[in-house]
């Protein structure tokens, strides 16, 4: 059997539930044999890939390591959960200062020990400040960072179906861009069920403006759902997704939802969020990006709570002043 | 992208952490687009139901339910995880009344729901009681009725690999059979290491007989392992190689592994459990035996717990004895 590629991959935060996962989604995919399980709690470490051993993959060449400069040191792709895990009652923005330390020291790692590396994909929330963190830090070319982003389209596209009793599938082009939190942007006019356009069946009154809201709610909210019914955060789906990203930056099937990427052109600056993107071999790529003017101005107010979180990141001390960017990151100038 | 099947999967304890694994694992495995979650406790289900519509898989038709007769209905293959979880302390014997009751109510529910099942595995332990009760109970041809083994083998593959330093495929031919259990039989006539039987390195001292005590106790306390490292139950092994072995029967690459089959020749009478087999669209076949007298020993020895298990099980009136079979599955006459 072959693989996507033989470089390395590391796996950041890998004794968790979400990093487990993507362990398990990586090897299953058959990425690359090279896969290094990276996690400062080494009994869970040990158990995940004793795990992961037990599977019975052939070919693999799986490592694992409290050291992050073992674990970082030759990585040409990292996918990061590590972070702290959202609990029941918290936003994301309450783990805001926790994670942006821990996506600090995350990036200065990255430029010590993998500089060269192609692509990192940053999953733990706020994803939008811990991946503009890491992108900081690291020192990295813009395309080489994206953010999990995609969660907020799927549930969409999920709540959509579920409303009109359809296939998934028969729901497309489903779009949330900005953040990933409760300030999202849910845009309509980019979907459709069974071809015919979101916007016209709100419009002709098919879905009503009152449901409609229902269902935005219920994507806002749909990672608090998950924790009300399995009674822990969601971890298979950021997992499978997250995985998918680094899949395609390896070369394979191009990733087919919004990733948070770092913009700073026209109206949005020195930030990154979720946006119209793909990403492959090159990375990632902003693509132009649709809407209504009611949409862009949603956006608007999505990046102005952005830049309110990145601000505030400012103001701790974690991230330095915008203009001092560059003295970090030469392709943030 | 093209399903191995059509055919609805059905999987038994979808809420818990194995049965959500193991959607994911079949879902990304693309067995079928008709797969459909089953657990008794509603809210999880739906949770992890919600999940799997998160990751954004295409062609699906994901069902849910917490109707055992809405979920096995016109199910062609089922996996069944669905008893309690083994604690940290217990025996996977402890386990035998609570599972044992279980698996007859299973077994009963696939007689009436689902008779003409092609294969089901059956997951939770003791999985060899669990198993031939549910094949008593259902009727089925004793084919149709496979249960996970294979975790002992990869665990002495795993462990022989940490021992010589050596990747995992490197390490050919290790099987244990009988119980999956304390009592399970570990050869050591079929491995080799880089080609060098296992058993000559045993002869001549290049694996010391007290090294290879040692391995062999690290297997068959793999799975207290497992719960002491990451605080849970092994879930992820499990999760996949039961979807492998499904995938086996739905005509995927054959199953490499030993699986839990029903025995009634020679030696071994009227019980289920690790065997040389294969699994293919014809179910779960047994092939031949190789092994030492002093292997056929242990396996005997092994053969006789699990004997005494089964003989509680008809104690305890939750299957009837032996000779009683016949009338509630006429295969086993």
């Amino acid at each position: 059997m072959e693989f996507l590629t033989n470089e390395k991959l590391t796996i950041v935060g890998a004794a968790g539930m979400i990093g487990s996962n993507m362990a398990q989604t990586a090897m299953m995919m058959r990425l690359t044999p090279n896969v290094c399980l990276y996690d400062p709690y080494a009994p869970a470490l040990e158990g995940v890939a004793e795990e992961m051993r037990h599977c019975g993959f052939e070919g693999m060449n799986l490592t694992f390591t409290s050291d992050v400069r073992e674990a970082l040191t030759g990585a040409a792709y990292v996918v990061s959960s590590g972070g702290a895990a959202r609990k029941a009652g918290m936003t994301r923005e309450d783990l805001l200062k926790g994670n942006a330390e821990i996506a600090k020291e995350f990036g200065e790692n990255v430029r010590r020990y993998c500089p060269d590396v192609r692509h990192i994909v940053v999953v733990f929330n706020p994803a939008d400040i811990t991946g503009l963190i890491t992108l900081v830090y690291s020192g990295l070319k813009p395309e080489c960072v994206s953010t999990l982003a995609a969660l907020d389209s799927t549930r969409l596209r999920s709540e959509l179906a579920k409303y009109f009793h359809v296939p998934e599938d028969e729901v497309t082009g489903t779009r949330t861009y900005g953040g990933h939190g409760e300030q999202m942007a849910v845009f309509e006019s980019t979907a459709a069920v069974k071809g015919k356009p979101l916007k016209q069946m709100i419009d002709d009154g098919t879905l009503p403006a009152a449901d409609w809201e229902v269902i935005r709610q219920k994507v806002v909210q749909g990672g608090k759902n998950i924790i009300e019914l399995r009674g822990r955060s969601s971890f298979q789906s950021p997992a499978y997704l997250s995985i998918e990203m680094i899949a395609a930056a390896m070369g394979g099937a191009p990733f087919r939802w919004p990733a948070g990427a770092y913009v700073n052109s026209g109206d949005f600056r020195h930030i990154m969020m979720a946006m119209e993107t793909t990403i492959d071999k090159n990375g990632v790529t902003l693509l132009p990006l649709g809407g209504t003017p009611e949409e862009r101005k949603e956006l608007e107010k999505s990046y102005q709570h952005l830049c309110k979180l990145r601000d505030e990141v400012i103001e701790m001390g974690i991230l330095p002043r915008i203009p001092d960017w560059h003295r970090l990151n030469p392709y943030l100038g």
